[in-house]
């Protein structure tokens, strides 16, 4: 297929280009009513924002230039059937797990999954059997699955309908996935795997392979995370017969507007035509910058890159795009030197405690990488004449929060062991009861100590001993809690109150 | 409020200003690799395609510029508190239903709904009533439900959780909201209005009264149909306390993208300001040119637009932005006429066997209203010479198809009987049967004969003897059926399969 071209976004340009006069939605008529400065933004754009007139197809039934582009997609990407999502990966989880599990059917999934893939597990009603991923003793982060947990697993659940990885984590951590889609297939399941941050896997040697490479049977991809789609842009990719394409087909359509925005799914054209034409020179020329950068980074005395280190680490590959940094001095929360960038106009993707993330793509210009260097290189200064003027360490180091989570023989354990867990979208009321009381009885918050970002409790899980008093223990500790509990002092917590509301 | 502010678009278009370096998703950094040709589309909005960084706020936990956005958005709608949507209405239908309505659980759905609300009863696992329409004797088109048919419905299933209704139709026609309302909160249950195509409701004396004016708990709009947001904007508004909100903020949390499109969200904050600021102005002055074209077609002959016909039509407001144009001659279908239309460069909304839809907004300009008189002075020469010519009608009238749906005292009303059905997401397999054999049994396909647009059959509802008979009637006389029928003839139909897959 001729991957220089990009059918969709083609066909919008040479509709506008046609000048026909609008009696259909949207009502903006291409932005006749835009203001001057709005126009300044959105002017271009509402000239593509069509609708399913005649000759642009339809995302939930394509035959004209959205399946081109879709196949373009597929072939791109190594895929046999690609979809243009509009509703970000989240539409894309969704979608795979009702497809693939109904109500009360089994389903082996990574305890630390986005939370797209927690509602779409709710949404099917599913009986989720969660694995505990591997921590990482070096950053204290959580890793993924180990494959001798999923082989376990598999055998545990041999009725399971899929098993379903994420893959690389947020920081690029991963496995490579091909003895886990093997041991899947040898088990009858498909491998789904939520590969959000890895659209640009497998485009050059120096990033990992790409989860539809190593075999996985469905693979959804934000295509504006770490290519170059429109935010919310993002694709489903599937290969083998193992899943249902109808199946999956009915549930996009179910779960996705049907109102699909043109300009978002020609986004998505288009960032296949950069990635299938230049992605290889485009990523080579920035992993050798990120190289150098890193290099750079070694002349620094207190910020450091997190770095995979043989042997030790409980992941396989990191992604060189994505940047961890910290405060080797500890005089620097994650979030103080998160903040302290964005006062130099450095602007990361995300902070822990203790580190800071940067997300880098094909698009990332050597003049950001330089300024993020020279940012980096004053603020080292300041935290040198810090620590010469006997400054003391602000972070709030916690061991025994880090000891706790990473005691992995005790509580740690028996909270992981995959139980299977009922599912559904709850509508009953909730009572906040002592941590006491509340064993036995299903809690009614997610609780997810960060890091490492393992749920400890998810919301309609049962509240086990261990569970309880790990969230004493980490509470009492001084440990953060994504979304924070509701009782901070880990005292009391909501459960799901019995007579609904 | 100050309804001349635009907060979130302010705050996208202010931080772009800055300058900053992107070391965050999206991965395109600002469409730093946009090509020439592309960036005429979208290097603008590439600018303001922001995430969730600092000041940017977050669409699933609003407290800056995003709830002040939709603070502003509920003052002008006319709601307690409003939700951006960037899943186009069916994510609010799909939010709203599943908020309401736990599984197993009763509620009552004008059975003409779109698909998203078909979509929001199946996820939500719920008992539906469906309620038939009524059926406009002039159009044959469905209408709305009578307010005698809500009330009958109300007091057969007090237990109901919620009234479900959809107004206006695709076509404008509506009814008065108010005594629904009244009669739902009397049976103790809120009102939810997929208000889709009447976001532009309210704001004129010449157009229907707005959902939430009229009383309504829970109101969708497509705040992209006729208002000037991007395509897949919408709005869900509340008021009162017959619904739970942070129960309803669960389901937009769950159902929508976890990382929703700035650009979107922002064109929702604009046009809000342009309905606020600007709406009566822009509205009253298009409802004359509106008025002043129904004056100039009623020098035509043959092309003729649907009026409403006080004492004979069952809805009781048409939207004067809505134009439903026939040939009265017959000579062309809708489809013809559509098509005809579109080679003069005047593209439409929609049409059906009859009828071709055309949707203007406030942003629709008074050329393009006489470019299509013009358009419609040359067919309507056209039409009158092969009339004269002796020229047959080409339209494939169907009269027995007319009479059939029409008839409303034997099959249609056993049909409309409101019997309650469980919606759920299916997973089984499908078979096709005889017609005759699948009596009794559930079916695979959803059965909509077009126009009226009122489903005969759902997917998974037990085909009753009068459905099976209609179908039959309906096929042998060449009705058409919104996606076709699996079989045309109507002889064999597709039932779901009692052993799965």
């Amino acid at each position: 297929m001729n991957q220089q071209t990009a059918p969709l976004f083609e066909a919008l340009a040479g509709r506008r280009a046609k000048g026909e006069t609008s009696f259909h939605v949207p009502g903006h008529k291409f932005g006749a009513q835009l203001e001057p400065e709005e126009l300044a933004s959105y002017g271009p754009v509402m000239g593509i924002d069509y609708t399913e007139i005649e000759g642009l197809d339809d995302l939930h039934h394509p035959e004209g230039v959205i399946l081109e582009a879709e196949r373009l997609a597929a072939e791109c990407f190594g895929a046999e059937r690609s979809y243009f999502l509009v509703g970000g990966s989240t539409a894309g989880n969704l979608a795979l797990i009702t497809a693939v599990c109904g109500r009360g059917e089994r389903i082996l999934v990574q305890r630390n999954a986005h939370k797209s893939v927690i509602h779409g597990l709710m949404l099917a009603g599913a009986e989720a059997v969660f694995l505990q991923p591997e921590l990482d003793p070096d950053t204290g982060l959580a890793a993924g699955v180990s494959l001798h947990t999923v082989k376990r697993a598999l055998e545990a659940y041999p009725d399971a309908k899929a098993l379903f990885l994420t893959n690389p984590n947020y920081y690029g951590m991963g496995v490579d996935l091909r003895p886990y889609a093997d041991a899947a297939h040898q088990a009858g399941m498909p491998l789904l795997v939520d590969e959000a941050h890895g659209a640009h896997f497998g485009f050059h040697p120096a990033v990992p392979a790409s989860a539809l490479s190593c075999g996985a049977d469905g693979v959804v991809q934000s295509t504006h995370k770490m290519l170059t789609a429109m935010t919310m842009g993002a694709m489903l990719h599937l290969q083998g017969d193992r899943l249902d394409r109808r199946r999956v087909e009915q549930r996009l359509a179910m779960l996705q507007s049907s109102s699909p925005s043109y300009p978002l799914m020609a986004s998505l054209d288009l960032a296949r035509r950069l990635a299938a034409t230049q992605g290889r020179n485009l990523l080579e020329l920035r992993i050798g910058w990120l190289a150098g950068l890193l290099k750079d980074l070694d002349r620094l005395r207190f910020i450091r890159p997190v770095r995979r280190i043989p042997g030790t680490s409980p992941y396989e590959t990191l992604d060189p795009f994505k940047i961890t940094l910290y405060d080797s001095s500890s005089s620097l929360t994650g979030f103080q030197l998160q903040e302290r960038l964005g006062q130099s106009g450095i602007i990361t993707e995300m902070a822990d405690d203790r580190h800071v993330l940067l997300a880098c793509s094909l698009a990332t210009g050597k003049e950001e990488l330089d300024r993020l260097f020279q940012v980096l290189q004053l603020l080292e200064r300041d935290l040198a004449g810090n620590r010469d003027m006997g400054g003391e360490a602000a972070i709030p180091v916690v061991p025994s929060v880090q000891e706790l989570l990473q005691q992995k023989d005790s509580a740690a354990s028996d909270i992981g062991d995959p139980v299977p867990m009922t599912m559904e979208i709850r509508s009953t009321g909730v009572t906040a009861v002592p941590l006491e009381e509340a064993i036995g009885r299903p809690s009614a918050e997610t609780v997810i100590p960060y890091p490492p970002g393992i749920p400890l409790l998810f919301a309609g899980e049962v509240i086990r001993p261990a569970a309880a008093q790990r969230i004493r223990q980490l509470a009492r500790a001084g440990a953060r809690f994504q979304g924070g509990l509701q009782d901070p002092s880990g005292c009391s917590i909501l459960i799901l109150s019995e007579n609904g509301e």
